[in-house]
């Protein structure tokens, strides 16, 4: 049995400290077993009773009559490391743990996590959890969970699986899904990942063949390699994945800190990261579920894209709703060709040209709306078809829904549908007719272009060395590096405080070198636009007279005398190694107004030349040098060119940041002129 | 009888062209009336038919038994010109036309606008429409309209008033809010806007006691004049205005232009208009649903204000969702304070201190969550509570819903709730309770954001005159202008050409001088940093040379010599009259990056000093001015009393604009150095 068998197949479960109550907490999970259907064993262990729910009760885990592939653990915080090392001792090979009162409750919890950590250790038990509120597999009637949530008198089957951080979301996801129409294949809560992580659950079950697209609930991306592995994984076996993260605002990324004990990456970097893996990050609830059909029908990513929209409606105002929302997030909604126009004449759609195609004066019959979609689904012109239905969709939902998706399931190119009135049976036969539906226009919005937006996940990088300290270079030894990636750096020598002239062409500037200081500047350490040997000279006299002062323990024995260098742009280019999401190239506006608009570009490294011209198109002061208002053109391919060099770093780089990298004219380059690079020595 | 009552309370109505078939567009109204049990007269005007829906049928508007008080004009396009002439001449006080083909339908459209304004024009005849899908009064039965939307078996009768530009909207909003719930009083669907115009028909029903807000959903701000007036005179009568209106992305603002007619605004100024208005304007579609009860229940607005919010919930997962969407929008979800912490113990609610109080372990029953939310409603740190419902919203509403609602019954400050699950029988329950529910984050934090941050509407300010044309003033004069309203400029004067030295003290800028010249740097017009006399020659010189180069019809007669002035930072600074608005001021950050990142903002004039003050703190690149990291602080102080200044502008004045304007270090104040003034002129 494999760990995607044992999770989610299990030929025998135990229900460890099963209570008799089926509507308490403890007891909900063999309700829930049998009322699914669950057909493999079920093995209740509480040793204050002779049976469970009229079951046969197991005094412990070593009296049942055989090792269970999974034991979900419901005994209380006190009772779960007991549990968890008589499971242990018997070689169960998947636990699922219910109670919290570990890493988030404080000091006593964090003892209780080491001891629980130290029990798992070296043996060849798994643990999911703890504060993991189930798994579940709809296919099998694996309803090993204590959600109340599913207490749901059916659930559909379908081909979604969702992974969730939080317990409590995995019932607002079924409950939302199933008013929509669409069916699940399983549903995991992960809890606090002592063990299992999010990614590496899902990794496990991507061979099941019930489960076809993986929806998921992020707090953080904590533990990003999985997740990345997990990715690349499905876009291979061809099961695309959605997600959303929350933390989008400043103090909902703190709470996740709080709330899990994993260190919330900062949302630009954990953004960078899903996109980086292919994964549609979508920015509403109802995006994540309503989006989930057309996820399906596109498939896994391939490039991203802005897809050219065609809007057909019965309601003006509902139509005009989407294409704002659609228009926002950079979808445009094209007038259809003239041909287009003709050929929808042709078939007795008369509407008059232009972004939406309004059917009002057509007339709003079922057969036009078919001609019409039929039409536009063929036309060369567009990349996806939006209906936008109106007050059919509530009082006529029979005719309205048949004639969509008629037109819809001939079709290669995809139709979604937003309904603007309050229709829930057309949205419902709509998602059973696998035609991707609406309830609002920013989900709508949302959705279409997360979807279309994504990246194909890129491959795994090599992974930084796991021990070590990290060393800061000094400026000379980072320009090595720099120039080793390819970066230019601008010509530059070190010098003695002896020196009495420049080593390299005047005009220079001449700074402070040591690796021990980071803000030279301030220490008076930093001369520029030095024209000759006199003001040289004068310069470093300067510069040990005022270091001296200003940091008295420091001795100033080395200068680096660097070329003055001149550019009409300037950016900060760096690369870093994020403990969740791995190397991350970060390309951001030089200066203090780019800092105030957070105007910067963020990618999983290695970046290819391509991906480097999407970050320069990203940053919006960079416009300023592609032309803008007849402005002279920076050398944005020569920046591509450095973005694409130090993405290159190796994991011994933990830090390498060039601030400033100038901007010269178009075919002039661009050049380093500081830098600050960390790098980690292995055993140290 | 007022328009008001004319509109909503017809003692009589006439419905021209009424068709027999009650399935009909033209037959609707009739069976609606009936349906909705309307109890004044109705007149079916059809001179094919004896009788129409078994009701006698009159062959034409004069043969009624009296005057009506109100005609529907059901005739198609060809005939509503005839309709509306018969209807004129009878002297019915108010028509409402429901075929469209008029402005929006090109040129025979355009002139049967015309001729149908020449039929009103002089009379005592309001007209509403055309293209308007009718107007309902929910309280009475008034269901005069053709909209297949009022087949609903029974509409829940309620304070609020809808009024839409679009006519199919009207649908969507009323079955949305149906099925959350809602009562509403009425709906008008105001069509084209040839005559009465949305702001001057809701102002008409401000008097209708079954009215207690209302909701708007606005295409563009055409006849802003009157939606201004509205606001103002809602705001006295204590009935609060939301609003949805499209046009936040470029594609969406071109199609109100083509879909009504009308012009539409940039929504940026759109959004400074109802912002001013003291109208709350949401951005998604839900939220403008959902925001009713919130909008109710706080009243007209006072002050702008972001909530201290708290968040109690028995989700953590979902909770952290709306505190992301809070969080986006700038309202801080605050930390209970230790006294309220101590309170809720007493109250046996033991919940760890957060910005989330998570009931999960305190438990989630009922009695525990009234005594969590009545604790936090009587505490002193928080103006509005959010309770965020996990499955018992689902399960357990009837639990749930009184022991949520019992406690905002009590409560002076606003109780928000949340729902994660789907739960729609809660929804209704909340609504039917009073108690403002929301189904996605999303809305919540929006309608939150929206209605808490409602201004206090402005005064109406002077109109611009209505005839005259605009004449650009030449920089000198603009100068003047400017001066008169306070705001400081540079030393100035104006020479001729023959002068041989500065009129003002040196170092100098000396610049073309007409009023017929916009760029007058691009034809060599300006010469800056001029120090002493010879200098002051050659730039004359230069002037004259490169002018009469560049520009060989142009005579340059006249110079303008300034002061050079120096400031740590800059701005553009304008008022000008908006045909739909009227007068906007708007202060944006100077330089290229501030117009790549669209860093302004709008209001309405007059502003005062504490308007002034807010919008600089909301261009974000004046940050840099406010001390940002250490760098020198700007005179923000001057900077905001010339904008009060310049938003004094008198009514002649059409445009007036600053760019640059100089901010020096704090205490050194601003200058004008250049501007460009057009004033308009009565009578030309």
């Amino acid at each position: 049995m494999t760990l995607g068998q044992n999770l989610l197949r299990p030929r025998s479960v135990a229900l460890v400290g099963a209570s008799d109550d089926p509507g308490k907490t403890g007891g909900r999970p063999l309700a829930f077993l049998r009322r699914a259907g669950f057909s493999g064993a079920i093995y209740p262990v509480n040793p204050r009773r002779e049976t469970v729910q009229g079951q046969t009760s197991y005094p412990a885990i070593d009296a049942l009559p055989e090792r269970p592939d999974h034991a979900f653990i419901l005994a209380p915080t006190d009772g779960v490391l007991d549990a968890v090392a008589a499971c242990v001792a018997r070689g169960v090979p998947v636990l699922t743990v219910l109670a919290g009162g570990f890493a988030e409750a404080g000091e006593s919890g964090l003892a209780r996590e080491a001891e629980l950590r130290r029990i798992l250790a070296g043996s060849g038990t798994r643990l999911l959890g703890p504060n993991s509120i189930g798994i579940v597999n709809v296919t099998t009637g694996l309803s090993l969970t204590a959600n109340g949530a599913f207490a749901e008198p059916e659930i559909q089957k379908g081909g979604i699986f969702v992974a969730s951080h939080s317990g409590s979301m995995i019932g607002a996801i079924l409950s939302r899904g199933l008013a929509k129409g669409l069916g699940f294949a399983g549903f995991v809560s992960t809890g606090s990942e002592v063990d299992l992580s999010l990614g590496e659950i899902c990794e496990a079950t991507l061979d099941d063949p019930a489960i076809g697209t993986y929806a998921l609930f992020l707090e953080s991306i904590a533990h990003g390699a999985a997740i990345r592995r997990f990715a690349l994984a499905a876009a291979e076996r061809g099961k695309p994945v959605i997600a959303y993260k929350l933390g989008r605002s400043r103090q909902a990324a703190e709470l996740a800190q709080s709330h899990t004990g994993a260190i919330a990456g900062e949302d630009g970097i954990a953004d960078a990261f899903l996109k980086d893996c292919g994964i549609a990050r979508v920015e509403t609830l109802d995006g994540l579920i309503e989006g989930l059909p057309l996820l399906a029908k596109l498939g896994v990513p391939t490039a991203p894209r802005r897809p050219r929209t065609a809007v057909v409606t019965t309601t003006g105002g509902g139509a005009a709703m989407v294409v704002d929302q659609l228009g926002l997030r950079g979808v445009e909604a094209v007038v259809p060709s003239e041909e287009t126009m003709a050929r929808l004449a042709a078939r007795g759609v008369a509407a008059p040209r232009g972004r939406i195609l309004d059917l009002t004066l057509a007339g709003t019959r079922p057969a036009i709306m078919s001609a019409a979609l039929e039409t536009l689904l063929d036309a060369p012109e567009f990349d996806l078809v939006v209906a936008v239905a109106g007050s059919s969709a509530r009082f006529q939902p029979e005719l309205l829904v048949p004639a969509i998706a008629g037109a819809a399931r001939q079709a290669e190119r995809p139709l979604v549908v937003f309904a603007a009135p309050e229709a829930p049976e057309a949205l419902r036969s709509f998602a059973e007719a696998g035609v991707p539906c609406f309830h609002t226009p920013e989900a709508c919005g949302d959705a279409v272009a997360a979807i279309f937006g994504r990246r194909a996940p890129k491959g795994l990088g090599a992974e930084a060395p796991s021990r070590g300290t990290a060393r800061q270079l000094d400026e000379a030894e980072g320009y090595a590096v720099l120039a080793r990636l390819g970066v230019p750096v601008a010509p530059h020598a070190v010098a003695g405080i002896e020196a009495t002239a420049s080593p390299v062409a005047y005009p220079v500037a001449v700074k402070l070198l040591s690796a021990d200081v980071l803000h030279k500047t301030e220490l008076g350490g930093v001369v520029l636009g030095i024209a000759d040997d006199g003001a040289f000279r004068s310069a470093v006299a300067d510069i040990v007279g005022a270091v001296g002062k200003a940091a008295p323990g420091l001795v100033v024995e080395r200068l680096l005398v660097q070329s003055m260098a001149k550019g009409i742009g300037e950016v900060l280019l760096s690369v870093h190694r994020d403990p969740d999401a791995g190397a991350v190239v970060m390309l951001a506006a030089g200066g203090i107004l780019a800092e105030i608009h957070e105007d910067r570009s963020l990618r999983l490294a290695p970046v290819s030349r391509e991906e480097a011209l999407a970050m320069i198109d990203e940053v919006k002061a960079l416009r300023a040098l592609a032309g803008f208002r007849g402005r002279p053109k920076g050398d944005l391919g020569a920046l591509a060119d450095a973005i694409v060099a130090i993405s290159q770093a190796g994991p011994e780089i933990v830090e390498a940041e060039i601030n400033p990298l100038l901007v010269r004219r178009e075919n002039e380059g661009v050049v380093a002129v500081d830098a600050v690079v960390r790098l980690m020595e292995e055993g140290r």
